[in-house]
């Protein structure tokens, strides 16, 4: 009972039911080691704490159905990142993968390959063809692969945050064919801030860090027996390359926007290729 | 920018600004590192931190003006306690401080020495006449010293929380006579659970513990020079004195409610006294 600053970690930590599920158990006493351990370092004040819990009553004061301003507060702190590669190591060779962000759209328009994603032309714009080949970790194609893309346009908005967009602009679903290809006419992606109008935005301040994403075309795919991949192509041309405010770049993710060949009907082409690795359940039955 | 997750940590806190306050830097850092050390040590997976971020706009959901869910939360892993103690460190044997908690309300009605503060009668409760005597740390008696007291009805309900009450029963704000007494006239205080309708509730659950809280009197000392005090009194016959869903109880703020003598007007009388520190800037004219 006698409770002080040194003992009250274990206090709390012993409070937990001894029923509790092992991972309750194992996530609680990480989590409160760590938040009391943060409070000692800092030497936080009252005031300062009482400052963060009014702090995180605002972020849910923006907070929706379509928003939820703590994902965003994790991405600026480089959590969300961070829990992906925790959940996504890179065993076999293949793709990484990064953040889904908060633009994905279900059910986007079903294409055929080679088909444009473009529902509405922005002046100065460059149109791209994007290809490549999709295959399992020994290089072999993969058909029927289900391919979502989705990009912002070149005024750095999404279709839904822009009344102006037609629904679904920038946004398709592909398959891959008989070689695994799949094909796609999208416009270059342009850089564009993460919202900053809530307590997203007052973090940002804190830090000193600014908004803005480097340009990318995000990928989500999936084929029963492979592990689906969520993951995002970025123009090597891009500014924000070495400083997305979401750290969400990884090397292998970059890929080069090139001059179109003389007749295309792109102003440019951008070649990248996809591994996916078998699914656990499926190695383990062919491992019976 | 080959982030992994090792590196991440690193990159996240390189991505400050040089110019932002130090101390924004120092929280920040340790919040960082705390954050990350945290998803890497319980291998946090993906659908877990999305659960977690849900929960979050759970806990902003049910917040309103009256109702911080997020201090709630902090209560139920004892950071609001911590944090107290970092910030109210006894270091010339004054009275220990505890959590204000989330039912003081403004303003009470001002009494003489000795009033009550019951404006309702409850079956079977027990009158309690509560004294004791205010002085500095070097048992110098203080007066004119402002007392807020606030105190949960015998049905485990405060006046804000029970439309049968009438407002600000169980409230009242004294003073400290030339001898630096107070007295006043209150009921037994019942234990009580701390919300547990919204997030808070569920983070109990996932924890295994009650949300139930000893009986107690709160308490709010104030004078100009000297450092205002906020700390409870608890009962030492009350249930969860060693069992606090918000791990506030102190061994020096127990006290005892004893039978009172023959020919009192309450049925029990509380003897407790208090020591206060002069406050820091008070001391530093002195030194000069």
């Amino acid at each position: 009972m006698n409770v002080n600053k040194d003992t009250i970690t274990d206090l709390v930590i012993a409070a937990l039911d001894k029923d509790i599920p092992p991972r309750n158990r194992q996530i609680l006493t990480s989590l409160i080691r760590h938040m009391h351990d943060f409070c000692r370092e800092v030497d936080l004040s009252f005031a300062e704490w009482l400052a963060a819990c009014e702090f995180l009553r605002r972020a849910g004061d923006i907070s929706d159905e379509k928003r939820n301003e703590f994902i965003l507060i994790c991405d600026i702190l480089g959590v969300e990142v961070l829990v992906d590669m925790l959940d996504h190591r890179v065993t076999d060779g293949e793709s990484e993968s990064t953040v889904l962000g908060p633009f994905y759209r279900e059910n986007p328009p079903v294409l055929a390959k080679g088909a444009s994603i473009i529902k509405k032309t922005f002046d100065n714009a460059q149109t791209v063809m994007v290809s490549g080949r999709i295959t399992d970790t020994a290089g072999r194609p993969i058909e029927g692969v289900t391919i979502d893309v989705w990009e912002d346009a070149p005024n750095g908005l999404y279709d839904l945050q822009d009344p102006e967009q037609p629904a679904y602009n920038l946004r398709g679903r592909f398959m891959t064919d008989g070689d695994g290809e799949y094909a796609f006419v999208a416009l270059r992606p342009e850089p564009y801030p993460i919202p900053y109008d809530g307590a997203g935005g007052e973090l940002l301040k804190y830090m000193g860090h600014h908004p803005w994403r480097p340009g990318h075309i995000h990928f989500m795919l999936s084929k029963d027996g492979y592990q689906s991949l969520i993951s995002q192509i970025y123009d090597s041309e891009t500014k924000y390359l070495d400083n997305d405010s979401v750290f969400a770049v990884k090397q292998s993710l970059i890929g080069q926007f090139k001059k179109a060949p003389a007749g295309a009907n792109t102003d440019l082409v951008l070649d990248f290729d996809f591994k996916l690795k078998k699914a656990e359940v499926e190695r383990l039955v062919a491992a019976e």
